[in-house]
Order: C-alpha cells, then structure tokens, then sequence
C-alpha cells in the first residue's frame, strides 16, 4: 500500500513541492525515502500529485511534480455533519475520523441544550482529520468549523436531516436520503449523549430539516453520526429509488 | 432515559430476580433504587422484565418480575461478524462496541493471514458488549465465540460477504445486501490492517462467499465493519429492492 503524504497548497509552488517538517521527517527517517524515489502528495484541497523526490534530508524533503489530478477519492455528493461535542472527548474523536474516511465535506462542532462539555480540541482533531484524509485516499480535507450552537447552523438553508430518537421509527434517515437527490447538499445533525430536545427538533423543522430515525436501537452519538454518514455517502445509487 | 439492568437467567428463578453484584452496587449506590422501585432487567437472551424491587442493599438488589416480553430490540435479521483481531485493540474494541448497538447476533475474532496480532481480552470484551447490549435497548447479549483461524468459518455455511478492497468497487456490500433475502441470515467478514490476502478471499469464494466492495475510499477495518454491519441491520426493506 502507497503511503500519502500531506502538502498544503502553500508548500506547492508550481512543479516544486517541499514537504512540511512531520511528513519530511517520515519520509526520510520511517520511510528511508531518497532521491529518485516516487511518492504521492495530496494538498487537501483536492489536488492529487505523483512527485519524484530530488532531495531527501531528514530536514528537507523536495520533489518536482510528474503527473496531477484533481478531486481523487472525493464523493459527488457533498455531506455536512454537524454533531455535538461529547463528554468523552475520544468518542467524539472516533467520529470525526470516521467521517473522514466515509467522505464527509464539512464538519461542524456543535453545543446543543443537552451539551455538557465544551472540550474541543482543535490542532489535535485537525491532525486526526488529516491522518485520515492519507490513510484513506482521499485528496480533499475536510473543513472544520469551530464549535458553534446549533441555532446557528440553521442560517444555511440546506436539506437537513435532524437524527432524533423521538422520530417516527418508519422514517428513518435511509429512507429520507433515497427521497432527496443525489447531488443535493446534505446536512446530517446529531446530538449529544440525552439527544437534541423537542423544543430544538421543532426549530430545525421549521427550518426546513427534517426529524430521522436511526432504527429501533438506542445508538450512541458517535455511532449515530458514523451510521447516518455512512448511509448518505455509501448507499448504493442515491436518490435512484424515488425516481 | 430508563436505566437497563443485566442479570443472567441464573439469576432468574420464577419472578424472583436477584441482580448481579456489580449491577446491585451499581442500582443501590449510585442510582439509590429503593425497595418498591421499578426497573428494566434483560437477561441477555431475549428476556426482558419489569421488576419490582422488594429488598435493596449494596450487598444485594432482589426483586419481583411483573412484566416479562420477549426479544425487545432484536432486529429480524440474523447478522454475525467475522472481524480480524487487530493491532490496536481499542480499534477492534471500538467496533466490538458499534457492532452490538447495531444489532449483530454473534461476532467472531479471526485470526487470519495479515492479522499481527493475537491480543484478545475476553472478559474485557464481553463486559463490553454488556454495557453496550444495556445501553442500545437490546435483550440479548450477542454470541462472543473464541478466536479463531479464517478457515474455520467457512465450516458454517451462510451467505458469507467478504468486505475485500480489491473487489470490483461496482459490487458494493449494499447491493449485495438487496439482492439477498431479508430473512437469511448474513455473515460479514472483515479482514485486518492489510486486508484479506487473494488466497483467502479465493478460498471463501469457493465455500460460496462474495468479495463485496465498501465504497470508493480506503476504510480502516473497525470502520469497515461497522459499516458492513450496519448496512446488514439498517438498510431500508431489506430485500425489498431485488423483488
């Protein structure tokens, strides 16, 4: 398996990549790249490159592009998450790199009325996310916005899918995705370990979201948002049944 | 959100119920259940009670069924995991946890020829899948077999779906899933870091196994399964689309 490596745009000057300081370090030390060798660099905003090393320290790692393409590993269909911040920040950590293995395009930290915590590490979940992003095989990193309420997420109007245990069990959020078409934006919201309260769920419908179920068990919130993520970006032929 | 409490049917004699001692701490100390009480009781084999407590003690909770259903939270469908040990445990742990929320009756760890590993922590694991069983709504503690070798599984025959990346990314788990009925049961394998080698996947295949897809992106192992399984348990009629 090729191992990835990770340049931002900024270390990308037209053919000439320099690889940031850790990815260089495990380039030469981990990996005893050298000169001559080929590997694969994605810049995080959908750029691909196969770049052939030129010089190789444990200091410096520079290569020149041979060959570029766009937008490798990415989903036609772009999917928000907006999922609450949890008591136990690992559990929040397991969805985040999750999410960026299924392909999520957006992330959004949220407090709820329900939210207990307001850890939030940013610099540690930006390092998860990118490790995921190589791992993967995705090109794009997913953006990740800083913590916010949740009534500020309803100022993008978006097809919202609210996942809330007190939904009617028959609707649940597979159902909802074949119903919406397959290039439309999603935007999945999930909420803390109590849930989001029915006061917030009606808000959202007003909104113009939707409340979803996620099946007769009780999930738990990372594994709520990993399982609605999941279904909006690996269900065969999206949107194909409603046609 | 009710409290579920697990006392195995050895603790279960006619309507008397006598809870487990850590459950009985956990009910007396720190949820302060007093005698007159009611609270939910499973006993991890499809039995779910209502019990009125008549005697509470940190030593001892004894109580009296005056409700009993049979499989609350059960799905119809008959799911067992076949997922390799692996070199983080937390990783196989966290998958362990989902595939229970999920509703998979019976998970095997495999050893196979990738696996680097052979950690396994029985009782750990099984004091997991109770949390988990309590916590998600279910009535029965899915089957924990002991780790076993790849080969063995193939001895039950099942239409066994191997999660494998190499396979052609057309031929989805989710596809593969509509085009069985919803009432066969369904097994799942997952290979460890590296994947299932060729061979293997030969070999399944000639025990009447499919090599399924799990989308367009590289997903680590614990994601895979939790993503097999909970298109096994969630998808939307299942089987309805092939008819």
């Amino acid at each position: 398996m090729t191992t990835t490596f990770y340049a931002p745009p900024s270390s990308i000057r037209g053919a000439r990549v320099v690889l940031p300081e850790a990815e260089a370090r495990h380039a030469a030390a981990s990996l005893r790249k050298t000169a001559g060798d080929k590997i694969v660099v994605v810049d995080g905003e959908g750029g691909w490159h196969r770049v052939r090393l030129n010089h190789v320290s444990r200091e410096q790692v520079v290569g020149n592009i041979v060959e570029t393409k766009r937008e490798v590993g990415e989903p036609e269909r772009e999917v928000t998450v907006g999922m609450a911040l949890l008591k136990k920040r690992s559990r929040f950590e397991t969805f985040v790199e999750k999410a960026v293995e299924l392909g999520v395009a957006r992330l959004v930290p949220l407090r709820t009325e329900r939210t207990e915590t307001t850890s939030f590490r940013p610099e540690r979940v930006r390092n998860l996310m990118i490790a995921a992003m190589k791992q993967c095989g995705r090109s794009r990193l997913p953006a990740l916005a800083s913590p916010q309420p949740l009534t500020d997420v309803w100022e993008t109007p978006r097809s919202w899918l609210i996942c809330h245990e007190q939904a009617d069990p028959e609707r649940t959020v597979m159902k909802a995705l074949r119903e919406l078409p397959g290039d439309e934006p999603i935007g999945l919201l999930v909420g803390p370990e109590g849930g989001f309260t029915e006061q917030e769920v009606r808000a959202g419908r007003e909104a113009g979201g939707r409340a979803v179920a996620l099946g007769p068990r009780r999930l738990r919130a990372e594994t709520a948002g990993i399982v609605a993520a999941s279904a909006a970006l690996l269900a065969p032929d999206p949107g194909a049944v409603a046609s």
